[in-house]
């Protein structure tokens, strides 16, 4: 198969882990004969600096020509103290998400056997938890109307939902859930949000189209809770993209490192594949950060495009690092081993 | 001193565990020669089956007309699973809350060393944590207006924050610090919310005014990993309301349960003390909720009210009940202790 991939390093560690990514997907071609080519974009404070805009035309011309986009991490503290600044380089990632209709954010989040001791939680807490969040990923309070009244200095952001919008990417999620455990828990605030009812009543209406499947509603502020001390209860989680943001960030303390956890963000033409960690910009350039999360956020890619003996043969040189202990040390405190040596060993172990 | 003080149950195990702390301030009269008067007022489901409205006009007139108000606990699944109710539970607290001007609720959370076991955390994350959140409690997304259009099937939440809004609980904020560890940490999403960057100004041109007291600012997804992973980072941390919401129930995992969080919500004329905790319907009459929370949140009271010796000794009895494992089953399995048998230990111990 012949794929053309937009490659987008984005700030911090991103060009680091995305190397490794590339890195694996070049062995991947040659392991199983195919051929891939890269093209590389510029997004985030990386492109703010280049052009003055986070999202260059040119960045998204190129996700929209190819097949699909590898993405890094993006993000700069400069940026961050600056609540006054006019453009930041996290506007880059929300309008492409936005232009490439990447309604969908899924995010698995399991725990591996050989790493359950990295977990800060117990064992008997965090074993056979293998969970997926479905994250509403182009609406919500993220791209509703923003004001700012200088003059009575009060600002203003809106949140909406519509009904196509809850029912596009909650079918996603039942149907997942029927291949799986046939769980889907709906995390909302449906005890203060107007938009949260919505949710709960037409995801409800359209459970009764999956018989099969049980839904289950939670509140967000319990299920943060849940996260942590329970995890193996969900099979399924569909929520909103405010919650969906908070609750997978927190997926990653059962992983035992953020720098472990993929995501694919899909849409109904183009799709995207990046890690959810952000761009740890403190770690940059030391050779230090997990490639693990970007590598499994390609073997997503290879998924999406039915290369499933492929994306299996990732996965699996992933799990022979962590049980040879080849880590990054968010893993293993101890660990001499860098990004580099790490994505070497998991791209020699694809077979 | 004598205190006339509003006592609203509410709803699940609401009832059960306020009466543990009258219990108590029945105790600290004796012993410190007050005299509290109590007189209860509906709200709730509980309200709204007695009167039709979750908060009715005797309520909100009872706790405008007392020293103070002691609650419990509201909610009932059967209002949770009716999306389309038009009046539920929650509207009595948030209505309440806005009434009566709480702006800020103040939610400690520490690590007891009698409890540092129970945290499904590890010793080394959880010791020494001694934090308290600021949570801005009568504005942003909680209040703002919300709408539903019926035939464009859409539903919108808006959050609005004003620079006063947010100055006078930074203001409160940062007080606390400065007779604490001097540290502020301002969570929110500054890289995404219009709101968050209007916080990001006020709270960092207020931080010139306490020169002693460091700022500094975190993510929500960000805040919600390090509340587990590392929460003796924190000493106050300044949020909104939904942040507020989601990252203090967090805290509940590093204290062992949710049954021992209290908290305080202030305003420049009223005072209500509030558990974290929900009503917990399936504990409701089985004399197993954990009244911890409650006792605090009124131990939280006395202090309001400049009876520090008294508020001590409510503290005092408590720990003693942890160091005696007189507690309920939330925080030992095998505890064949009840809600009331712990109410009555720590009254017993007020001295
Ligand atoms: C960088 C930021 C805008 C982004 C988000 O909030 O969506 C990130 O936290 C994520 O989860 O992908
Ligand atoms: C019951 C609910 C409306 C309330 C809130 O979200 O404020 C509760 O979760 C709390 O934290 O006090």
């Amino acid at each position: 198969m012949h794929l053309n991939i937009a490659v987008l390093e984005g700030d911090g560690i991103g060009p680091e882990v995305v190397a490794q990514s590339i890195k694996c997907l070049r062995s991947v071609e040659e392991t199983f004969g195919h051929s891939f080519t890269f093209q590389k974009g510029l997004i985030g404070a990386a492109a703010i600096k280049e052009t003055g805009s986070p999202l260059p035309k040119e960045t998204l011309k190129l996700c929209k020509s190819t097949d699909a986009t590898l993405f890094g991490a993006l993000g700069l503290p400069e940026f961050d103290d600056n609540p006054k600044a006019k453009v930041w380089p996290e506007q880059g990632l929300l309008k492409l998400r936005k232009e490439l209709g990447l309604f969908a954010n899924i995010r698995p989040v399991k725990v591996f056997p050989s790493l359950v001791k990295q977990s800060p939680l117990s064992k008997a807490q965090v074993q056979n938890t293998d969970l997926v969040i479905f994250r509403e990923l182009s609406g919500g309070i993220y791209y509703g109307e923003k004001t700012i009244d200088e003059e009575k200095n009060s600002a203003t952001d809106i949140c909406t939902y519509t009904e196509s919008e809850i029912s596009r990417i909650a079918h996603l999620a039942f149907k997942s859930a029927r291949s799986r455990k046939k769980k889907v828990t709906l995390v909302d605030k449906a005890n203060v949000l107007e938009t949260s009812r919505l949710w709960r009543r037409v995801v409800g209406s359209i459970s009764d189209s999956y018989p099969d499947v049980t839904l289950n509603c939670q509140f967000i502020d319990n299920a943060a809770v849940q996260m942590v001390l329970n995890p193996s209860q969900f099979d399924v989680i569909l929520t909103d993209n405010m919650f969906g943001d908070i609750l997978s960030d927190q997926g990653s303390v059962i992983a035992g490192s953020i720098g472990l956890l993929p995501s694919a963000s899909v849409g109904l033409k183009y799709a995207m594949f990046e890690p959810i960690h952000g761009s740890y910009p403190d770690a940059a350039g030391k050779n230090i950060a997990n490639p693990v999360a970007s590598i499994l956020s390609m073997a997503m890619l290879l998924q999406h495009f039915k290369m499933n003996e492929e994306s299996n043969a990732v996965v699996a040189a992933v799990l022979k690092s962590f049980s040879k202990k080849i880590v990054t040390p968010d893993i293993l405190g101890s660990s001499k081993y860098g990004t580099n040596y790490v994505g070497d060993f998991i791209a020699d172990n694809i077979m």
